[in-house]
């Protein structure tokens, strides 16, 4: 996340270290996925480039040190393998994976033929290779999550990746469906996103707590913040899906109308817009569904209309106050003023 | 596994007390994949109709069984806590749901239509929901296996899945190709099907020894055994692909064929029946791979011109010694007597 972070003065001994930090996270992953076989080894390779901006190993690590009470003493002193341990490195890489795993498999799902500005592994490779490839992922997640010397890790790993599947049924489950309200939006952004992202969180504290303090009022402080910046970031991806550029976003847009899939800003839209013009736009969302792209102009001229993408930012500026608010028992600390940065940032990104 | 097997009176106790554990494995089984999703819900109960021969779970407990010296004993003062604990049960429903995550997988790859005399998920639902129902089912089983209250059944689960999908990367990147010899025909049944059934044996070994017994020599020997049954089932499924019909095996047959993948009759084939004849063969293969269903009864004529069957049963009889050979160690009991009947059955089935 940092390249859209403007970090204040003094963070940047936090960052420094944060910084250090992301590559032990990077070499980690990598050596999880080494295969004997060079053809696996070689799609890994390419997988490693679907690497973004590192968002749940960041939350994991930052989540660890703003759990840590000395976390600012210990900075200044630069004791650092007390604050950032191989268990905070491993959540880290174990939620990037599973993350990585569902990017493929969205992928396959969607169709999609650009990620992180290059092809997508099943435009390159084909579906077959990419859900087996995403089952390598998740399955080598879990492995390396079992080195973490408790069952508790792998409990909260395996409990939120189904959780994240639910979400992404109950999404298919809707599909097409043009009457789908806020509620439910919600409810699959909280599973196909939120559940990881508050795991990650989750994760990073109880690597400085111990794996006996699920029930510690920190971990759940934590851990919410995670699940409702997870809304927020979300809220904004599906906003990018709509309006941005491939260019800017990195990958395939305009995937959730082709598929069906109601987004916040179209359901504000469709509830506000009135019968007679509500009609029209049905029409043009049927037809962008129907794998039409040339209606996608008029489509998002017709959702300013309504002022649509305008009542998405206020939503998601509201479950980024309430991240924060999460965080009101937290002592103060440089983590906890980066982890308040972050949760500005992923609603004010344009990739 | 029950059904093929001819079970001598003097393991009928056994057998019984078998008759009652696999349904504690479905209750398990199923209580783990309960969602409050409807649409989740209805699409696992479709699911439990995968659910066949149980040969995972049955070695999970059986193994669990043999690996008791006092198992005979037990058996005959029926004190049947003792010998099979909730963490055998969980182990067996673990596998099971690893596996059928990869039949749920298999058939997007394979584009089945049929599993278990029924239709297909991605047949009824479509390859999207099949994808993520796969997931779901990978992650609720390592929920699952999260609670046996150690990390080690993780790190064997995570470990056997990742070899899985090596072997199913490697069968896919030597798709169409008609000189893969039989030593990376075993390699992918090793990896494929091997490592999760001796998972299997190895977990219920634990469960009984306890965690720390990873190497132990008779946990070594049963996780053997499973291994080398592994690769014996796997070819006669191969066989079953091959010879038999969509109605006695339940599941849509031909595919191997049809996907361009090798099996060991047809290498065997390739490899005896000479450059003038092999190249009809050559030719017949590569229009099976292109979809021409109508060359498949040419190729199965020609493939029992060179023997090519007989091997193949000689091949998959050599494994199933292998299995009953890694046993040698373990004591006599009536659970090692049904493992061996197990072996011998595995490639004497029909379905």
């Amino acid at each position: 996340m940092q390249g859209v972070l403007d970090i204040p003065f003094e963070l940047a001994s936090l960052q420094e270290l944060l910084a250090q930090s992301l590559p032990r996270v990077e070499t980690v992953f990598a050596e999880q996925l080494v295969s004997d076989l060079p053809p696996v080894d070689e799609m890994c390779q390419h997988i490693e480039r679907y690497r973004g901006k590192m968002l749940r190993p960041t939350l994991a690590i930052l989540c660890g040190i703003a759990a840590n009470p000395k976390s600012d003493t210990l900075i200044a002193h630069k004791e650092l393998d007390q604050l950032i341990t191989p268990a905070h490195i491993i959540s880290g890489a174990v939620c990037e994976m599973v993350h990585m795993a569902t990017l493929v498999h969205d992928d396959v799902l969607d169709e999609a033929e650009i990620r992180r500005h290059g092809q997508t592994i099943n435009m390159l490779k084909g579906n077959e290779v990419s859900v087996i490839l995403g089952d390598y992922l998740i399955a080598s997640s879990y492995e390396l999550c079992s080195s973490l010397n408790s069952p508790i890790p792998s409990q909260i790993v395996g409990n939120a990746s189904a959780i994240m599947c639910t979400g992404e049924l109950l999404q298919l489950h809707n599909r097409d469906n043009l009457s789908m309200d806020e509620s439910t939006y919600i409810e699959i952004l909280e599973r196909k996103t939120a559940a990881l992202i508050g795991a990650a969180c989750e994760l990073g504290t109880l690597a400085t707590l111990g794996y006996d303090q699920s029930n510690n009022p920190v971990t759940h402080a934590l851990k919410s913040f995670g699940q409702y910046l997870g809304i927020a970031f979300q809220i904004q991806d599906d906003v990018l899906d709509l309006l941005g550029t491939e260019k800017d976003v990195g990958k395939s847009v305009g995937k959730d109308l082709e598929k069906g899939k109601l987004t916040f800003p179209v359901i504000h839209h469709l509830e506000n817009i009135g019968v007679t013009d509500g009609t029209r736009s049905l029409m043009m969302l049927q037809k962008a569904a129907s794998g039409d792209r040339s209606v996608f102009p008029e489509i998002t001229k017709a959702i300013r209309v309504t002022d649509s993408v305008k009542a998405t930012q206020t939503l998601a500026h509201i479950y980024v106050q309430k991240a924060k608010d999460a965080l009101v028992d937290i002592p103060e600390s440089a983590a906890k003023s980066m982890l308040e940065l972050i949760a500005d940032a992923v609603v004010n990104r344009s990739f």
